[in-house]
């Protein structure tokens, strides 16, 4: 099953849909339902009610209601009638994740990347798969322009697959885990590489090296119809190949990213994780970054491509002013 | 102002309201505006429906609802009927933050407990406010059971303020920055340090040695009902005190905080920012921790005390397997 979220106009500005493929193209989730209600002997405004709140505009909030949700996905994705077809004219982020987290699973990229940083890739990233939360706010669609803060002149990409959570759990084990994934959507990590190398050395984050801007999409594909394990995946700037990598050569399975990020706390429906970048997957492995107005397409085979221009750096942000340091002053004095 | 969310039981389980402290005591800010929509002419079910959109369970949506949740917060405040009194059985976490960053603004603590791990403090933590963003899903309220994950045995409080944004932003600038801030609470970033010590060798998070729980709590309290440069912080395990300090040594301030965590981003309306650890505020910098069972109680002036006891260590859970290097291997060879 292939699912999105298109845009739709409405007196009251932009509107959020889920939209499924069905055998011949798009099919509008909420409106399916709508009619099989109405078809059930529902009145069309109580038929439009109870669609709308079983087929939210966020598909967070939709996977919140577990299996009869679920049935809605897949009731429209054996939709032939045409009676709830759509073109979509925009694509937006698939899902808005209640959490963002981004693992590092390819050894390549930590090693190499790792390397420009300065540092030798550190043990632990082979005892368990390390990860740290975004901002859940950054996030973008297909299309929409990067904004590229003041405090940065060093842009970059960071090619990776988002693993969609689709039921929610806690201590869920490596052998059920894939009963927990929706599906997966390409990702793309965008960091501001000075502001990252500067904030990372204080043993915290990334954060503004992140916060800007997320991209995700176009859309989410459910695990049975991908070859999970060989994935081609590349990153083309401005038309030109920088990058290509694959799927296999990940640290830890998705099954086990999920288990991890599941032991001993909250994983909630909707929640984004993302793989870490593929071997060779960012500008930074390959000492090339981008420039204003740079258009990064990322592919992964089975999902599609995601697209998204660089804007031009905006102007005089706020900046912190250093600090003395007291503390060890008083010490050594 | 003093901003709380307590629970009330329902056919349909424990629903959240959120109260304010008025002249006499708690009242229901919901049960304020519907009374004050029936004066002016609504039948008590549109009253009702009203104001349950205008005041919802989550202060978060409440607070994206801008000056009209602000003014129901204020009339609320000011109301000394008795007609919305209410005697909160139980109190919730105030807020249910869509984001939750967490800065590292104490040098003290950042001195001495970097210490214990092993580190000088960088640079760059006198240059800038860093920061991580932690789990909104970890969020337990006051006297809730802190659940102690299987993967810990070293388990540690931080005593921290919480800075709650009322009025969201993007580049908001020092001087206008305490507009956007709705109050101070008390927050607990419990942290189980084996785990944190070993992930955060890996230049990332933290995440595991966090995301198992984070209290707040009891209330939120306006910027003008609080000497901000000045509030006595303490915490006590099992009723002896283990750390006092004040928010007066704070390296960067609240303003500052705020406009960094908003440069170049979107910070939410209900977003959670954490101060840090004050100086000596967890075990980590007198080297004791907790076990199963000890309460922790943190007290800050002019807000009140959060408390929390830690449940037992949870048996079983599942831990990753290490994988080899294969990186290195191939280069040596």
């Amino acid at each position: 099953m292939r699912i999105a979220r298109s845009e739709h106009r409405t007196p009251d500005g932009p509107e959020a849909r889920v939209v499924v493929a069905g055998p011949d193209g798009w099919n509008d989730v909420r409106v399916v339902e709508r009619l099989r209600l109405e078809r059930r002997g529902a009145t069309p405004a109580a038929a439009a009610l109870l669609a709308t709140a079983l087929v939210p505009g966020s598909l967070a909030r939709g996977l919140d209601l577990g299996d009869e949700f679920g049935e809605a996905l897949e009731r429209a994705a054996e939709d032939s009638s045409g009676d709830a077809a759509v073109e979509p004219a925009r694509f937006l982020v698939p899902v808005d994740p209640p959490a963002y987290r981004d693992f590092m699973a390819f050894e390549q990229h930590f090693v190499d990347a790792g390397r420009r940083f300065g540092h030798t890739a550190p043990d632990v990233l082979y005892e368990l798969p390390v990860s740290y939360m975004g901002s859940v706010q950054a996030f973008v669609g297909p299309d929409d322009e990067i904004p590229w803060p003041s405090y940065s002149e060093r842009m970059d990409y960071e090619l990776e697959l988002g693993i969609v959570v689709g039921r929610g759990g806690r201590d869920i084990r490596p052998d059920s885990a894939r009963q927990h994934v929706l599906g997966l959507t390409i990702l793309n990590d965008f960091s501001a590489r000075d502001i990252q190398s500067r904030e990372m050395a204080g043993n915290l984050g990334p954060s503004k090296g992140k916060h800007f801007a997320s991209s995700a999409g176009p859309c989410i594909v459910t695990l049975d119809e991908l070859e999970v394990e060989a994935l081609a995946m590349s990153a083309r700037v401005n038309g030109e190949t920088w990058s290509s990598g694959t799927s296999g050569t990940m640290l830890w399975s998705i099954a086990e990213l999920v288990a991890w990020a599941s032991a001993g706390e909250v994983l909630a429906s909707g929640t984004l994780l993302g793989s870490g970048t593929v071997g060779g997957g960012c500008g930074l492995e390959l000492d090339r970054f981008l420039s204003p107005g740079d258009v990064v397409e990322l592919e992964v085979a089975g999902i599609g491509a995601l697209r998204n221009r660089l804007g031009e750096r905006r102007a005089g942000g706020w900046f912190p002013e250093p600090r003395p340091r007291q503390r060890q002053a008083a010490e050594v004095g």
